[in-house]
């Protein structure tokens, strides 16, 4: 585990408010802590969101599937500690409920909150306990209350994960801050990975979808601690316009702004998320260049950083060049040996398919916390990059520990 | 690691004679183990392979790839230690020159050999300390050598894994012997399977290549310890017909108890390889039903076996059914959560998609070296079967080790 992040000064943003408070839905060493969270803006907001891919999809997940496509919400409540997920009717009229009661605190319409769920699988909510604290949430709501969203959505997270930027755009100063949790690797349950972004640019619809949709393959699709997706992950942007800027049209100059600057905050918070990565004692970057094309690319590195045997090889300090081969030769993408290239921390250990022999000085040069592997396949234009960590003996026990 | 597999008494087959000496190739902690094996068959035998899918293949595989079309063959030469991979021209040559030495020795015509290779990645074969011991290899051919060829292929097998089998087949008695070494999970170096099996079936040609193929997919290709594919990855099946019965054709009743007694003996020898993982605790079978098809089942079966979350919560003994539903949704096969069911060693965890409330009973019934999952998905009538292992702190260790 790296040093702890600390939450930058003055996150906030113009019109939003947040609050997280200790409902007592987390348990054993964790109770007592902050596990409810919610995030409002002050006016309807436009909204879009990105899902997990998984066919096994949390209550909260298919909830907020449905209501996004309206493109317009006042904001977010989130618990930390019970997933709500494989938990049937039942569990989807539990975050149906959720929603429900803080709207009704707050005096919104059903159907303007969205929701979301981090913690175990397969156990009911303990509505009683949320219902408690409705209230306090809502008169809590504070424009300094972000940093307490934040904290309230941690499961097994080190710590919180937020960052915030901002940018001259269309002539006036556009904020997004961003909070996040998770994610694997972490997890003695499924390994959600949270993110909300909020912002007070003025962009909608489609501009607004493509954007998040851009930062989210970037960032959190680019980055790998374990294979496994999980149940709840969710990435929520709120736009509520308040900058008083121009709409932000697809395509033009100030959406290609929006988006290199709502880029830089989901990064941030992607890079945070593989350094919590409990045992994780590298930053691992996989840069694979000379592809047939982007896909391809991916493709290829997402399948090096996937490889139990090329993960605990960086846990060993092993610059084992063989491995990140063979994981090339099987990623199914097109590729000669006799073309690829390989080097960690700018030390080239392979040249066309074979040994440099700089394998002492490319393990010198990666006892390093942050490790770069560059991999040129030969084959064409395509490039990507993923991050990841190494596998340690604290992954195993962290996720060999019996649930309590 | 589980207890050490003996070999069977009376390892031999009608007409093929082998070999195993220590030639200096293995280093190190295993120098002086034996690591150079020769099998040869009295009478050019039927022969026919399968072979690793990595782009990235070793030497001795591209030669094996090239000859075995023929379908004839008089056996294969073997050496543990070193790979013979990710070397380039050098090394194809290299692979060439140790099957030419051992058929000139031999009074074979060039061409009439196979060639085998595994151990470290990237190293050129010692070539001198292999040719001074062909001279032995020859002489020391005997009908009872197959046991001493079995340990030559070890690297870091704890055991070596043979198996026999006999059955009447057209008439008269058919044997067939395997001997494999590997895999995965267990090597510091990429993790190769070798596999062959030696028969005096009266077999050729596609019948003999089928056979092998489906033996192999429910053996070889059904165990997962890492997801790592080798580059060196071959089973090799040669029959020299002097059981004295009638060639055993495609689709006949005969082909179908040959086929029956070959997937015995390979099944063994997979099994007995997942259960040398170094660091492996526990030997867990996957069995999934209620699928699409087939392809459905394999493809579930494999996600689940393969995800690291669901690895590890095996070896905290925990039947944590939750990650197993959340492998199955990213699957991608066609499933619904609703209609999931999911046991352990026979106690049912989860039924119709929800919590049954047996998972104190399910953790007490997985106490056991052997873990049987039995998934059922409710969405047809596929099914399939693959073997795992856990994974644990051992793993970790083994596979960090910076190679020596």
């Amino acid at each position: 585990m790296f040093k702890v992040e600390t939450i930058p000064d003055n996150l906030r943003v113009r019109g939003f408010r947040a609050v997280g408070v200790a409902s007592g839905i987390k348990k054993g060493a964790n109770l007592g802590k902050k596990d409810l969270a919610l995030i409002v803006s002050d006016i309807p907001a436009r909204a879009a969101g990105v899902f997990t891919r998984n066919k096994v999809k949390a209550a909260p997940v298919q909830i907020d599937i449905e209501r996004i496509m309206k493109g317009v919400s006042r904001g977010v409540i989130v618990n930390s500690g019970n997933a709500n997920a494989c938990t049937g009717r039942r569990g989807y009229n539990d975050a149906l409920r959720m929603t429900a009661l803080a709207e009704k605190s707050l005096g919104f319409k059903r159907g303007e909150l969205l929701v979301s769920s981090t913690g175990v699988i397969g156990v009911p909510m303990p509505m009683d306990k949320m219902r408690a604290r409705v209230p306090e949430l809502a008169s809590g709501l504070s424009y300094k209350g972000l940093p307490d969203a934040a904290l309230a959505m941690m499961t097994t997270d080190a710590f919180p994960k937020t960052a915030i930027q901002k940018a001259r755009i269309g002539g006036v100063t556009v904020t997004i801050v961003g909070i996040a949790k998770g994610a694997g690797m972490i997890c003695p349950d499924m390994a959600t990975m949270l993110a909300y972004f909020m912002t007070d640019a003025n962009i909608k619809g489609r501009a607004l979808k493509a954007a998040l949709k851009g930062a989210a393959d970037s960032s959190f699709n680019s980055i790998i601690v374990d294979n496994d997706m999980s149940t709840n992950d969710t990435a929520l942007i709120f736009a509520n316009g308040l900058s008083g800027g121009g709409v932000i049209r697809e395509g033009s100059p100030d959406f290609n702004a929006f988006s290199r600057l709502l880029n830089k905050v989901s990064l941030k918070l992607a890079h945070m998320i593989v350094k919590d990565g409990e045992g994780a004692t590298r930053f691992i970057e996989i840069d694979v260049r000379g592809a047939g094309d982007r896909q391809q690319a991916r493709t290829a590195a997402r399948t090096v950083a996937s490889s139990f045997l090329v993960k605990t090889a960086f846990f060993g300090g092993d610059p084992n060049w063989g491995r990140i081969m063979a994981a090339l030769g099987y990623s199914g993408v097109k590729m000669k040996e006799a073309k690829v290239s390989i080097s960690f921390n700018g030390v080239e250990v392979v040249k066309a398919g074979v040994d440099t022999g700089k394998e002492k000085a490319a393990a010198r040069g990666i006892k390093t916390r942050d490790v770069a592997v560059k991999i040129d396949l030969g084959a064409g234009t395509g490039s990507s990059r993923v991050w990841t960590t190494d596998l340690s003996y604290d992954y195993v026990r962290i996720n060999s520990a019996y649930r309590t």
